[in-house]
């Protein structure tokens, strides 16, 4: 970022505080216009990192330094030899995975939360910390038009908050103890079965296997050709199950899956965990976030009863990494799943249960003070102004959606009901499915070279289709219109 | 901060960009000068937070806003309604729990991960970011003098780590293929064990409860007069459990408890393990960090041939929350526990082993690039800089310890190995330990009262003990001499 300079008092080898805070706010300046100037040129990085596995780490020294460097040359250092490292997540060609934003707002709020560096995980610890959580996360359930009461608490991830549903879950099974007792070598204990579709995230895989309940105890149900869970096949899934002897215990249903943003029926779902006293855990983490604006609230049919619930802030909320809210009509069970006070963090307050210790409702103890950049972001753009950026991105899917439809060249894969869409190339008179999967695979790959886009994939029905996530708050129309330019110019040159 | 602006362009109810780059800018600088000045001023405020049960709740609307506003009032409220609300971990009187600092170049470093918001879930998602994260960690095991090779790879939480490292434990468990088929249910999967000493964190509770294992599955095995896992108990224990049928697979060892700062015996505890075929997990959240001071290596003495081992950088490396080391001698069995990938991740870049997908050691899909605020302190400290101030703390300790032991009304309570004190008033001819007991419990409250220092405690053998616990870069030894003096000031009027 500019010369050398000499270190400062803090960095003499037998010093024992902390950066001086008039360094502290030198260093911090340089940071803030870095990262304005970066923001600002989002656009003329490649958006995919150009290099090659081991480029960073054959640069950077094996050992560790002995004595003090300069935040002069540690920030000179950040800006030439990892900024090549990274794939950027901010430029307005990124539309690989769920596309994000980590937006002004939110960066700010991270920086008073790392400056202030409170553990969040007794109400005393920072009792702001606590209470802003309750409070930022009864606004978004408004803005989301979910019912009172639902009790929320932030994770850093879904799935850390589908492990901690499903933990609840299971410790909503009567009479079997098993937070106390487990579940392996009883005779007592059948094998557990969830379900979740085809279509779910891994998350739920993840969980079935931390949870020791297995992968064989996840049964995924097919779906209809709109991607979405098959009702029937899972009614009849679970009374299979129980005639042979297994323990349904959840099903998992999703609102906006990860490959094609279908939504499951989860009315229909919903009745059938109240016939057989099943927790439904409902996966809206990217999906989710639409329903702030009003006109899409219908996406969150049956989701009032859903035991719980994840929205993801960091997806389509414009949060920075990680925030990933977990809401429960149960935190009741939630806490008879987790709450474990040893003596070193007991507390004298008499804590109502509107203040609640959130380290009772989860496997983690240590908690950032992460509501703070949530309340920020939906303070600074408010209600209005995230329903617009929401209903923006919805607008630029369907925009690209009609020239798809329109086109000889390319079809669309699925319904777009959010703001991805999924296609692929499919050129006049190209039937061979082997032959259509390597040419998409070829294209993606030939956009993603060029650095201006990223894109990524999924498979459906065995075929390859490229996926556009537009959720980023750079996005353009432009930049829609010259990915389609973009597409149609290099499918003449793969064909 | 200062009087009401008006909205920037990018807050139109209509909008769909980010913040301006250019107001990000400005309110950047305020919010560096405002961090600036509170860790200036880190001394002058209550430690603990004044604040009664949903004061802050009372004060915050019960409505999400719907009109966007200014950054300027969102900031103010920051500090007129939430800063009220903050318990101070930056305080040079916080030594309850374990303190810590967040230190300026930790705190640089995550503003510039918030504004980069890359997701180190594979390789290419940030190169820089998975390979940094490789790097740091193998410089972090050099400095701990631990052997090479060790995997590496940062969670949020030391709970979240121990939970992976015991689903690895589990899954090493020859011929069982538990991740596939799980534990219930099966005729051929005894009750699993696992071991802990009683001094052990909750957090191998919570691990116990969420693998199914549940609190029956984890043996606490009792300690001697120093708090130290006995191993001639473990050893009987584990025997006579093989006798009854149970199977077991892991012992965590901790090395720092956390209500004392014991030291297990970690290689006869190794020993056992290796007889045994069991899994060693150490927990060194806390105590591992003491090994950056080359004398005090000894600490970590039989942690090379754990299985797995974490580290906190957040607890006593200066590092803000979250960051938590979790290292292995067997990635492959953490992989093998963990690794599924879905269609939507594949990727198609040849990667070794040196160029892990880091999404495939654990649970959590998303991860911050939390590697970086690491690198830079580590950097800018120095090794030299890291020890002269873990040297430091402990010799602070040492102090008050001697302090202590020559007062003829306070004991200590256990030997003072790391920088954690335990300690009690025990006035000459009072010896009712009900009624010493409650005459510490007010003589904490009251000490906590003052807003100067918060302490925390925790009972040894019923007794109530308080915990001084110096790991902050802002504590000094005239604060240690301030509490020295404030508590035998206290102990007078409590008498």
């Amino acid at each position: 970022m500019e010369e050398q300079t000499p270190l400062d008092a803090a960095q003499q080898p037998t010093a024992t505080g902390d950066m001086d805070p008039e360094a502290f706010r030198r260093y911090g300046h340089k940071a803030v216009d870095w990262i304005a100037d970066y923001l600002s040129n989002a656009a003329q990085y490649p958006v995919l990192s150009q290099l090659a596995p081991g480029d960073i780490r054959h640069v950077l020294p094996a050992k560790p330094p002995e004595e003090p460097e300069s935040m002069q040359q540690i920030l000179a250092d950040f800006d030439k030899q990892l900024m090549p490292g990274i794939t950027h997540w901010n430029a307005p060609g990124f539309m690989a995975y769920f596309s994000n934003t980590g937006s002004g707002p939110g960066i700010l709020g991270e920086m008073l939360t790392a400056a202030l560096n409170t553990n969040a995980m007794l109400w005393r610890t920072s009792p702001a910390a606590t209470e802003l959580e309750q409070i930022t996360l009864d606004w978004l359930r408004q803005l989301l038009g979910l019912p009172h009461p639902m009790f929320g608490v932030i994770n850093d991830t879904a799935s850390t908050g589908i492990l901690y549903a499903l933990a609840a879950a299971r410790e909503a099974i009567p009479k079997l103890y098993i937070r106390q007792k487990g579940i392996g070598g009883r005779s007592d204990v059948p094998r557990l079965r969830l379900y979740c579709s085809q279509e779910a995230h891994s998350a739920a895989d993840k969980a079935a296997i931390v949870l020791g309940v297995g992968q064989e105890g996840l049964r995924k149900i097919g779906t209809d050709n709109q991607f979405r869970m098959d009702v029937t096949e899972l009614e009849r899934t679970i009374e299979e199950d129980l005639a042979a002897g297994w323990l349904p215990f959840a099903v998992v249903a999703t609102v906006g899956t990860t490959s094609t943003t279908s939504i499951d029926p989860v009315p229909q779902i919903a009745d059938i965990c109240e016939r057989h006293h099943l927790w439904l855990h409902v996966d809206a983490a990217y999906g989710g976030m639409a329903a702030i604006a009003p006109e899409m609230r219908g996406i969150m049919e049956g989701c009032e009863r859903a035991d719980s619930l994840i929205v993801n802030p960091h997806k389509w909320l414009f949060t920075p990494m990680d925030c990933s809210v977990l809401y429960t009509r149960k935190p009741e069970v939630m806490k008879a799943a987790f709450s474990l006070i040893p003596e070193f963090l007991r507390t004298n307050e008499s804590l109502g249960d509107e203040t609640p210790n959130l380290m009772d409702y989860g496997n983690a103890l240590g908690r950032r003070f992460r509501s703070l950049k949530l309340w920020m972001i939906l303070r600074y753009f408010g209600h209005e102004g995230l329903a617009a950026r929401i209903r923006e991105h919805c607008r630029l899917a369907q925009l690209l959606s009609g020239w798809l439809d329109a086109s000889p060249n390319f079809e669309r894969m699925t319904p777009t009901q959010f703001s991805l869409v999924c296609l692929r190339a499919h050129p006049q008179g190209m039937d061979d499915e082997e032959q259509l999967n390597a040419l998409n695979e070829r294209l993606m790959n030939r956009i993603n070279a060029t650095g201006r886009f990223l894109l990524s994939h999924t498979k459906l029905h065995r075929r390859f289709t490229i996926r556009v996530a537009i959720g980023n708050l750079r996005t353009s129309e432009k930049d829609i219109r010259d990915l389609w330019t973009e597409l149609q110019e290099d499918l003449v040159k793969e064909i």
